[in-house]
């Protein structure tokens, strides 16, 4: 069975890093199979690629070799490494883009990349991606036992989480990501609708593991002094151009435009700060 | 035999979302072959979709699924929908998206996607690209019979048609798309040489469908108030920097600047008016 | 075993026309592997896809076929052609862009693609990618030899060199491309480390082919006004923000600012100059 590769990177495809890298692969495992999750992660911005990560790799086949190459610290100290988690493996820079994927594995093994004959004859120190982690997933493809990398490290460097704090009646998180469509994919995770008007937040992140109750036609949603009520349950709530708060498609809190751009809309940024407000009012009368 | 899937969506490259389709494909289907067409439409254009999937899909291997999904309704009532016709079949939203290529199979069955054992076993309100398309395409693409997603249904939604008059001594049409380059692509085609400034006129839309003969040195071509006297063979007529009409590769009448970007020098965008004036002048002695 | 076709382009992935390429190669040669190199060159840019060639094409398999499609003259007198030149095929329009990698190859077979049998039925004349060159490469990849395409040519067109000029005390090169990154890569490679603070230049570019000493920390290197003292071993050596020389992935000169924008701080575009002047001062004091 061939094996898939998906790759995540921040090396774009206007040059020919992200083909270099695939030549490399098909080089040393000519049937794997390749899968480009993105290569548009914002240069050197290891947290997006940890969290584009996260909310990706289970969709992936049982048996995928990811390969994360986010990597501003080539060239120092810090370690190539391949993690066995679940029925995936993950190789990265280790700087912490992993941390947030793994941290939904209890069981891992971790292993530095430090086996030269599993790299290019000649490594440059401006470009891993090309000579060490490239060949790394191509002869794991083939079959290589991780073990072979290198010797056994403790754990992974771990990252800042998520901003994700709940209280009595407020939920404060901040913006992950902006996607191509405007929408603003917010730290507030992961939501499931129980019935109608009732969500529940199962906490992703942060120290308060429990589950907490939302009512959402009574949730007000703030983010950058604009105030949105309710979550709605879908579009079909909305007409084009109305601006609303929903569960989006991997489960977090995502503010969006019907058919339009929602950070533009509100000048939102990564990083800014997102709050529920919690049963203060009936948005049914309100909005 | 491996059987091609091609791509044709709005989610980009720089988010996740095409990945994870790949990876819910790959993970049901995982000796697909996966082609991009693009996933570069405009956000929610279904128009350009359309248009894109017209002039794409006839290259494709028989046999090759379409997974078209620009879904400005998701999560409303319109239906997911897969349509066999011709040896392709073609899976999308039931928006119009489909309605161009269709126009050219007489004989087709659309099914709805009904049956849930052929989606993912959680479908979010807002990416059914993930949770319905993509595990649509991969069971077809595994050999499940089209007619087991769910019933059939009468006919898919149809789309306006781009704008294509013909009148005595005129044509008009429209901007359909701007491509990479700025070359203007009109809705007047399609259009074939079928002698020494001689074309002939084949109408993809619009109610007049005779061939319509015209001697390209009397063609006078109007958009955005630039008037272009005659239609070119190639590029080899004009040099670096001049401004021609000619017949694009997929057959329509095509503005563009010899090593240029026409649409920027003429400020032409989607949608904008173009009009061939015929016979009234000799290009020859004009230009 | 399947074969590799390596694909680098203008086209973009914007438009249809990388997909509509892929599928008539798949059509013709359902086995053959795809990877794109890149379609992001700027548009009828032949030097920049020849240097993105010279490049990558020796990452890429034994026995892969690479497509170069920047094609300015498309529909003049300018020849389809493909070149046979050690484990590898080249095809592309005989603009030049081949130039630059095939001089790494002294022995070569240069082969018009005249033969209409490995084209398609109908091609146009703005969009040889799609109607000679992806059938040409298609063929190839099912193993139709490349004698079978036309009659062997004498030479391939060349390409004005990349400047890289050495004298006693200086070395002058230009700024071959611009990385995602805001790298700027330079003529002047290439460069290797022979022992601590002692590198070696061997000339890919001009005329002086013999190699040349260069004390890293004696060089100062000038581009766009700005002086940069001493080259870097790597990006260890800076602290986020510092502006630095150092060598490049592909050998060259670059100049980079650590996780920052080297090409937007200098305010640096293609085919500006670039200079290393030699042992005027010890860097080590200076910087």
């Amino acid at each position: 069975m061939s094996k898939t590769i998906a790759l995540l990177t921040d090396f774009g495809t206007e040059d020919i890093y992200d083909g270099v890298m695939k030549g490399v692969i098909k080089s040393i495992s000519p049937n794997a199979t390749l899968i480009d999750i993105t290569h548009s992660i914002a240069p050197q911005h290891v947290r997006q690629a940890a969290f584009a990560l996260l909310n990706s790799y289970r969709y992936f086949p049982n048996g995928t070799i990811f390969m994360v190459v986010v990597d501003p610290g080539v060239g120092t100290a810090r370690l190539p490494i391949a993690v066995q988690a679940g029925n995936y493996i993950f190789v990265a820079p280790d700087n912490g883009v992993l941390a947030y994927a793994l941290s939904n594995f209890p069981n891992k093994r971790v292993y530095e990349i430090a086996n030269t004959e599993y790299r290019l004859p000649i490594v440059s120190n401006t470009f891993h991606g090309r000579d060490i982690f490239s060949p790394a997933v191509a002869h794991l493809a083939n079959g290589v036992p991780i073990e072979k990398l290198g010797p056994e490290l403790a754990d992974v460097i771990q990252l800042p989480m998520p901003e994700l704090t709940v209280q009595e009646d407020q939920i404060d998180g901040e913006v992950m990501h902006i996607d191509r469509f405007g929408n603003i994919i917010t730290s507030i995770g992961e939501l499931h609708w129980i019935e109608t008007n009732r969500l529940v937040l199962s906490p992703i992140f942060g120290d308060v593991k429990s589950n907490v109750p939302i009512e959402s036609s009574h949730a007000r949603i703030t983010v950058n002094d604009t105030e949105i009520f309710g979550i709605r349950v879908s579009y079909a709530e909305s007409v084009r151009g109305d601006l609303l708060a929903l569960v989006g498609s991997s489960s977090y809190l995502e503010i969006a435009v019907n058919q339009g751009n929602a950070a533009q809309r509100l000048n939102v940024s990564v990083g800014d700060r997102v709050q529920i407000s919690l049963g203060e009012f009936d948005a049914t009368v309100r909005n």
